[in-house]
């Protein structure tokens, strides 16, 4: 939680519900492998419940990388942040 | 958590407990995202922080991985499951 | 090849030369790796190639969507075409 | 080509021919790339292109591992190299 930017570029309103939903979900699939863990469990078992663990964590980052870009980005230009906006989503997207 | 096997070859103890340790400082880190939206973040923020989870969940990965590598798959031969073995590795390597 | 659009956002020149000397020392990567696999390479020595080409595929799409976002995306609202430049953006990022 | 293994294990001939296959093609693709790009390209297109191959490259390698898997690791613990074999395939299956 390092850095808090104090622009008033917030995540709206929808996909801010929705990425929760989901973040919601993947705590509930963390407690399930959690439990997992505390029984005997195949490795292979574990490995795919983090990447199904991954794969929701994508979806959700999705989502917010969508609505960032639609609602931020596509008018930066206007607005007189562009290449701090660039600059920000090369660091996100550099490996994913 | 749809495919349980039944067979003896369990994640080694040490592992387990690393993997679990791990594990929970993720679950403590999807409760921090879950708090940020409840606020107004910055969607760059929240995507950060996802990609940072998944960083964490990779580790966790690595090193169930690597003991499955260790403990599981090297012996294979000898214990008559290679091709078993092989193809659920291929099946959880692919993409990660 | 298969879709050409027939808009008038072209690559910036800079950056289509510096993609394009990139993607030589792609090729020619690649040739090494077409000689190793004359021969009789380690298994894991072709990975090690193949990872490395991967990492400068990368380097070089990187370099395209930086300066797709900055000389396209960042004005796309004024231009009037932002949510097709969403969406194929978020088509080429689903899992890089 | 940085470092090349002394010892016998090699990639199986059948997989070696179809990786070379493969790795043509990659070449081959690479090459309409490089066309493209001595034109006025849109930016999207390279990165599909640029996506397109990485996802040749990464079908390629998972041959070769795949192989490798079955031919080299499964049996390591007969072989007394288990311990090297998993450090270097960590080592490539780390990010890939």
């Amino acid at each position: 939680m390092n850095q808090v930017h104090e622009h008033t570029l917030h995540l709206d309103s929808n996909t801010r519900h929705e990425a929760r939903r989901r973040l919601l979900s993947v705590r509930g699939h963390i407690e399930g492998i959690l439990k997992m863990l505390e029984d005997d469990p195949y490795c292979i078992d574990v490995l795919r419940q983090i990447k199904a663990v991954e794969g929701a964590l994508d979806k959700a980052g999705e989502l917010v990388l969508q609505s960032h870009l639609k609602h931020h980005v596509t008018n930066a230009a206007q607005r007189g942040d562009a290449d701090q906006l660039v600059e920000e989503l090369m660091e996100v997207l550099k490996y994913r």
